[in-house]
């Protein structure tokens, strides 16, 4: 099995290790010390060893942040995670508090005293979240100061897990569509537009994409874990750590791409002296910006520029997205198909309902990893949207509920993201009428068309209005970017209700994922994912219009369908989406499940009975 | 009348002006001077004295610059007036270049020479655009200048219309709402929550709405010429002409207001060093920055503080805007009962149409003015948007085509502001299925419900999706703000493409106004102006919702509407408007008018031939 169901953290976390921290604080002579959730690579999923705030305070979410003072600690939550913190963390040690609402800026303003000193690591932080905590020290007239040594790490010591080595590889043409040679001098040529000589890249996401190449040091996405400095004219250094050089990476890798151990990376910024480099401040900590402000480069804020060219994806990274996408509807058929019938009567437990799914992925033979921990939420589970099922948490799932289940694949062609939500035994009214209602949203999202130059945020609404008619509403966004062969979250598009200023533009593929939480009783997401494509001209139309394709291939629940809460159109998009999946994936399958998927594909209205 | 059909320019504009503004020039030893729009309180609609930019080209939009040189000048006009500008303006005199497309700073960065001097008058531009416009010129290794006397005026003369002198006159509380003393206080005490001690203020709108004054100054809208400075703790200074100031007015403001001549306003300003004072960069030019930083004042460049308070309409206000809306329906639908039978015979021009739609508004007998121009565009006319008829332009309705007609009353409880596009003879099959998918989407932005937070630019998708299906949309915001007896196009909410900040909130008046444009053949738009009120709950509902009140009561034509393009929720919703234009416009109309209305205002589905 790929996904366990151990609880790698406990409440005793903090109690085991703040003294150790204090002391390795107080020998810096600091009086404070700053800990982000975020590590030197600012990746959502983190290696075990940069979990630095787990490791302080038992806290595993994938955002977060503590404050640690001699005498007292602060951690900060966001609403996503106001349950878990308490189930994870000694309230007897960690205060908790909000991360967004006034979050560690407002605590360091009352809780420092005068004359303090509070410490942090300038590469785990941003320089814009630095000026704002700095600002906020400074209120309290208390000062911030940047530390050689980490005093967490210092405190971990040899209990920390060694820094992941994963052996960097090609990826090959024939899945990445353009040679690193061609995106280096288109993504060179546009500093050049910019006027800037170089920039520094930092994502790891960034990196595989320009030099086509994969590695395996974060669990979940085949990301290495690296730094680079592309110049202008294409050519570039790759900082890597030479044990995760594989034997075919120097062949691949062309001239123009000198390959350095990090250790000199220090010193190749400070050869930047005098040049203008490009480097984004969301995704490159203060360290970097510090360090070529000493070096006399002159810095250029702006974001960085392989993630537009990333997130458009070319032909051949769609071809493949297909591709991947039909490999996994098939193996989330079978699933459903096993959900929907045996599953019925023997009720499995959620972490059962976990390893089935993996089970018929892995025998795709081609899974790389899931692309997350599946979450499968029974009952009032699914109502917890971060939830991830554990030994401790596990549920059996019971007659008359709900199951959502949202799984995820890599695969060398492509990364897949998609939830559904079943019925087991028979659904209540209220279970139906919500799930129409998702449904509603899902499919407005699915066929709109719409002009150049529209954002995620304004489409945003289309999924939300069905919901927003019954006085109902889902808090987190509607939609993610997702990367191909990388990570299953990926910006710089994304559809929610925060302001974006970035247009969906062709070959940017994301996530439709409305959805309904009713706490303690169920939960439902409905999420394919759908590639941004030129839509077919329409008879009489005046302006090319961009709409989206569908690459998420399996049934949604019929039996969670309330039909008269659909209009025609709707009706006829359901059919159309389910008359497709049979298409494609019933050919893919065991007779039983394709026979199966032919009942469950049927159109809405048995036009027979008419 | 009040409209007029004249037309106040002529392309001869230029030839005759351009000489005398440079001799102005070239005696202050300029080589150029920039024209903006714009005049000293950034109005929408200029008093003719103010209009510099149309006597110095002949162009008389509403947006738009110019820069004059020794030996060559250019004309600056959005998309908008493309070709009006080259109807109005001398092209041999004037290049015509974009406003928004490099605009006025690409001019200055290529025209200008080494060296060269080009003055500005600070009264008339914003900071923020004079920053752009001096690194241009600096590029180009020239210089802006203020100028103490601007050459255009000083080349006016004696011809310049005299500054209007309007009196101004109380608003009283039952149209307002709210003492200006509590507004004043209201007001003052977000300026301690920002730390500020005043605000200057310079938008018309926003004195006549904090002192609950109104004037004449402007045409079509009740706006006074004045400044003001207000101070945290609700006291003020107002600057007015004292021959603007109506006998009733000194005893109508409180003690806490002293009213100042205009003269007085550069010594006031001197008067606040040292304090911190809100001035915002969109509403008040340059010279009150550069005056105040002189003074040694500390400037807080913040939004007028005025603009939330007024654009969230109180209890009385959008009482008085039902009253107002009723009123003005019931003018309306006589008009359009005239437009569907005598007119579909007698064939009038547009100036008749515009002349006989202010004659049911002047009977009313409570018409201040209209709160614009109205637009009434006959068949290809109707595709310009901006249109507005001339005596020169004027054209016949023909049988076949369609009318469009865009208009608005001033009346002391509310400003009114309405389209409805009508079929002379037999439409189209073309015309109809526009209409309505124009309708559809008005229909959704009219029924939306949504939670707090909402922006506009998040709504703007909704009213266009059903063109965007058909490949078609439109190049015009959705909805504007509207003031309550003041500007017929107010902020800061607005509903379009671009995308904003500033939520939707109870009691914000907003347009609804989608169209459809036909180049040379039709115009569409439907447009009524709508209220955000909070929604009732709907049973089994989780959050409170916010929705609009629709306030425009006139029937829509339904011989424009393909009925089997509308879902059930649709025809359900227009059918209900339709019932309630009828109980609420039928009472107030002659008999034969209301026979007429009862008709269109039928079901669209005849029950009995089902």
């Amino acid at each position: 099995m790929r996904q366990t169901f151990d609880e790698t953290t406990d409440p005793s976390f903090g109690g085991k290790h703040l003294p150790l921290i204090r002391k390795a604080m107080a020998a810096q002579g600091l009086d404070g010390f700053l800990t982000p959730h975020e590590d030197e690579h600012q990746n959502e999923y983190l290696p075990a060893a940069n979990d630095r705030l787990a490791w302080a305070t038992g806290f595993t979410g994938s955002a977060g942040a503590a404050v640690i003072l001699k005498d007292k600690a602060a951690i900060f939550v966001d609403g996503r995670y106001a349950l878990q913190v308490r189930d994870q963390v000694d309230p007897a040690l960690f205060e908790v508090r909000d991360l967004v609402d006034g979050g560690v800026p407002a605590y360091l303003e009352t809780a420092l005293a005068k004359g303090q000193t509070v410490g942090y690591d300038p590469r785990l932080h941003s320089p814009d979240a630095l000026e704002r905590l700095s600002a906020a020290a400074a209120r309290a007239g208390a000062a911030l100061k940047p530390v050689a040594a980490n005093p967490l790490d210092q405190a971990w010591g040899g209990e920390r897990p060694a820094q992941p080595s994963a052996m960097v590889v090609p990826h090959p043409l024939e899945y990445a569509g353009e040679s690193s040679a061609e995106k280096r001098s288109r993504v060179g040529g546009g500093l050049i537009g910019v006027g800037a000589d170089a920039a520094v890249l930092t994502a790891p996401a960034s990196i595989a994409w320009l030099f086509n190449i994969r590695g395996g040091d974060v669990i979940r996405s085949p990301l290495p874990l690296a730094q680079a400095i592309l110049n202008a004219d294409g050519s570039a250094i790759l900082f890597l750590d030479p044990a995760k050089v594989s034997p075919e990476l120097p062949s691949w890798l062309d001239n123009e791409v000198v390959v350095s151990a990090p250790e000199a990376l220090p010193a190749a910024l400070a050869a930047l002296k005098g040049r203008r480099v490009v480097v984004d401040p969301s995704q490159s900590s203060a360290w970097y910006f510090e360090t070529l402000a000493v070096a006399g480069a002159e810095i250029v804020r702006a974001p960085d520029p392989t993630a537009l060219p990333r997130a458009t994806k070319n032909a051949v990274e769609i071809e493949g997205a297909r591709r991947a996408h039909i490999r996994d509807g098939a193996a989330l058929t079978r699933f459903l198909h096993w959900l929907a019938t045996e599953a019925q009567t023997s009720l499995p437990d959620e972490v059962e309902v976990v390893k089935k799914l993996e089970g018929f992925r892995e025998q795709t033979g081609a899974l790389k990893d899931l692309s997350f921990d599946t979450i499968a939420g029974a009952a009032s589970n699914g109502a917890i949207v971060h939830y991830r099922p554990t030994l401790r948490l596990n549920k059996r799932v019971q007659s008359g509920s709900l199951l959502l289940v949202d799984s995820g694949a890599q695969y060398l062609d492509g990364t897949t993201d998609v939830t559904r939500t079943v019925a087991i035994g028979e659904p209540s009214p209220e279970m139906c009428d919500r799930f129409t209602r998702v449904l509603k949203g899902h499919l407005a999202l699915a066929r709109v068309r719409f002009p150049a130059g529209t954002t995620g945020s304004s489409l945003d609404p289309l999924a939300r209005a069905p919901l927003w008619a019954a006085d109902l509403d889902y808090d987190h966004g509607t939609g993610h970017g997702v990367g191909s062969y990388l990570g299953v979250h990926e910006g710089p598009q994304r559809i929610s209700k925060a302001p974006s200023t970035i247009a969906l533009q062709p070959g940017m593929i994301v996530s439709n994922e409305p959805g309904y939480y009713k706490e303690g009783a169920f939960g439902i997401r409905i999420e394919t994912l759908q590639v941004v494509v030129n839509a077919d001209p329409v008879s009489g139309g005046e302006r090319p219009m961009l709409t989206f394709e569908t690459l998420t291939l399996a049934p949604i629940d019929r039996r969670l369908i309330e039909t008269v809460l659909l209009n025609p159109e709707e009706i006829e998009q359901l059919d159309a989406y389910h008359a497709r999946v049979l298409a494609v994936i019933g050919p893919l399958v065991p007779p039983d499940t394709a026979a199966w998927l032919a009942e469950v594909c049927k159109p809405l209205i048995d036009r027979a009975e008419d």
